[in-house]
């Protein structure tokens, strides 16, 4: 057993799937309703379903222990700018923000990297890629790339999803957190390392969309604004923890 | 007990709050009145109630020791150029000028840097902010991030003011600094690290304001010219001191 | 002998020749016809002739190791951006994805990095191709450089491939990869290290581009669409070391 | 005592002023009348009043040491291209050439920067001065800054150089290199470290300078073409050893 | 004695003068008439009066130890892009190939790199020499500038290469190459190192144009093609052994 397989497995113990709330948003975004004391809604979700959150290197020290001594962090390491004017962020090529020895000293059990692709960086892209997965792998954490496109309308589209997942994994990503897309079985088929579903289409029946990518390959659930933004967040973390692990 | 928190609970050691004067201008500005000799005007407040003094690198070695043993060093690491002329100064993005080493060898107490957002270079400004941290951080430094907008009429908009202080919490800042607005309890209470007033409006009554941003969740006060060329800097301190500290 | 030497001497042990299956592709194409499962390919070519396969970092730890116990594994170890739009693709300068350290725990017998030359970045190409010459070598890993155009039309030229090949080898490469050209002898005569070919024009007969390539000079095979995709590919295999090995 | 205050004592060792001549101007301008050799200029000058000697890197190497026992060197450490076409001299930003540790295989007693402001680059020049000061006072070395303006027909502006000095100072420079301008009490008074004077106006009574500027603080003289170009160089020397130390 | 005092002695050994051959064209012209076996060629020259070969860092391990047991090995350790397109050579700035620590790992005597000035980045010249000077000083290996006009028409010019030269020198060459200028020595008076010739004027009695520039006060030759593409190699070098060592 290596501190990666080690790392992996404890990601996936319960019955195989993975279920995160992503709570990583401020970074770009600034406030945010639902998000305004991240410390205050990760301990009010101690007793769910949840597998545990994806948070920022900055809020990590905030959060009591107890609130997160069964979760996993998962580490949102990477930035790309933020969305205060058009041109304040940079939709082609987002970078690491931490050290593998940062992450390791916040008790990260995995570490998540946006992955762009399809715009007019995407070596820079694979190169950081790269160099993250060497860091990180040399101090046994898993490294997740959520697959996105340069150009958000196609953030859904099959082809791109399945090819975008294909390459993180080649690089070197231990984990793929990907957007709905139609025939999501391509996505899975095709890629050698769990695929986890970052969100759904808007406006969709949420847990039925779940029950189908999960029918299509899909090992996991990571969702921010449908679950911080929910009426009833501890019903809704019950309602997906069934579609998913059922 | 961390050397982080440690150096935390120093800062705000008096009633909680933080009273420094801002002495760095001179890095951007070059001469200025008030700032003739900066060894000698923090010599001549050793027996006011400030906490201590925001000061360059290169100003450090020139005070007497005995002028702070009891004060706080705050080290204005970062630098955006001069106002020399209009190109010479970034507007978008500054950039550490001293490794946690230095700030160490000239016993800072924190360090502060200019956290420039809503321009075109935000994700350098995340990055630069989030390695700053990382570093300062393994030394047991706190970081105080100043949040400036790239359009400075914008720097006292509530909704800036507010996401760009929890952008820079959730990249890693330990305090942030801040200029005045309006609804300032909202920059407070979407902050999970203290913010300190960077400066009220022009032409304001400036005790009044204090007592404001205090009522709203302010813990300290940073202040420059309206210290440095005040008709009595002495009395002006008292009267800041009891409105931050009642 | 060196452990340079050493690993030269594995990869040409059986005759002097050197047959390996490129499953790289995905890292710029993602998905593709005949590699959906490359470690399930892998595992099924074991009892071929083939002496290894090419491919990228990520892939290496979902191959099976009994799969290859046998055979060598040449880790592709350089990127240039990806085909999924026009913009995305650097077609001047690609750059390394695997430092020595991390091919050497991957367990790699050689690192193949694609060398552009003919386009806006040749310097930049010749620093990156001996940087990793000098960081694999310490390690006694061989490198291989794989001649491209920067005109993709002029990759069949014989004076590009043979000016390019000679290049790659004052620079430091151990072995040069190049497709196909007409005087193939002009490459092999100038060139003080072997060459293999990395693929023959479209619509030829195969085996007998093969057969001209190594009455010529060449050294050994390295394709991949054309076995990947192939009805079958041990058929190919057979046909392919016969005419290499005869 | 530190190394640093060891050396900058050594520096002002006779009646707390320095006087050395600047033999660095083939870096930029290449072959110079008055400069054919500098190694025999430098013996020649053994037994004037002048301290020592501002040398580039690569002239200490040919200078015989009796020539030098009594003197100091101070190395010139960085450099902006030449003045061999418009475009090979970078008017805005200057960088290091010179590690501390090379400098103190020099044995160097400070080294010098040009510190360039006014321009497009200004941040990047005080990074780099930040840098060089760290990096250098760490081995005991004092750093001279020599405030340029990019527009060098504000080279003896009063209010630029009495700025550029204090914000060479405020980052970190041990001692300012400036040339001439008629209020330089302002310099000099708004500066917490010595200003040593660079040169004079064209046609003026050099001597009658020195008094003048020695009468408003300066410190000490650094002269160039001034010296090397003299009829009578030993007696110039003669005059301003005794205008600057009277 | 110092290790790089004793390698300037062995390059100089001879008459205190230096007569090797420049193979390394190939780094930039691909292949070339003469050069088909760079090996074969240096082999053939064992029992001339050379004293040694410019050769690129690749091809040092091709070369059989015992053809160069008594030749001195100068590493050509710079690159500046190649000539297949117009656009694949960078003519206004070079930079290194090869650390020092790879110089010494293959037996260099010494190494060239090429110094181009009168471009547009003359700064960035200075400094990779000034870096590299120091680099490979540390391990007491000679540093040969090749001086260079980004003009090339300019390359015969007395008073660029004089002035070339003596910037070199002025940042810390040992020894300087250039090409023929009428006023020879204009450049060797004017600089403190050995200057060799790196080749004269087209269409010029080569002989004669030796002995002229060593009466001039040149130290030595580096010649290729002359040599290389010369109907009689070993006559010519016994002509020219004889112009430059009487």
């Amino acid at each position: 057993m290596t501190g990666l397989e080690k790392r992996m497995a404890r990601l996936f113990a319960n019955k195989g799937k993975l279920f995160v709330a992503a709570f990583d948003h401020p970074q770009i975004y600034g406030i945010m309703d639902g998000l305004q004391s991240t410390p205050d809604l990760v301990a009010s979700l101690k007793r769910t379903k949840l597998d545990g959150f994806i948070l920022n290197p900055g809020m990590v020290g905030h959060i009591n222990p107890k609130a997160m001594d069964d979760k996993v962090l998962v580490l949102r390491a990477s930035v790309g700018g933020t969305m205060l004017t058009y041109d304040s962020y940079d939709g082609n090529y987002h970078q690491s923000i931490a050290s593998a020895e940062l992450a390791a000293s916040l008790g990260a059990d995995a570490a998540l990297f946006m992955f762009v692709l399809g715009g007019t960086r995407d070596k820079d892209t694979q190169l950081e890629l790269a160099r993250v997965c060497d860091e990180y792998h040399r101090l046994g954490i898993p490294v997740i790339a959520e697959v996105l496109n340069a150009d958000y309308t196609k953030n859904n589209e099959t082809d791109f999803i399945a090819s975008g997942a294909r390459i993180a994994a080649e690089i070197g990503a231990d984990i793929i957190k990907a957007f709905y897309c139609k025939d999501f079985e391509k996505v899975t088929c095709n890629c050698p390392v769990p695929v986890i579903l970052a969100g759904g289409p808007k406006d969709a029946d949420i847990t039925a969309v779940v029950r189908e990518v999960v029918s299509k390959g899909a090992k996991g659930l990571a969702f921010g604004r449908n679950l911080f933004q929910a009426e009833d967040i501890k019903g809704l973390v019950r309602d997906l923890d069934a579609a998913l692990r059922g």
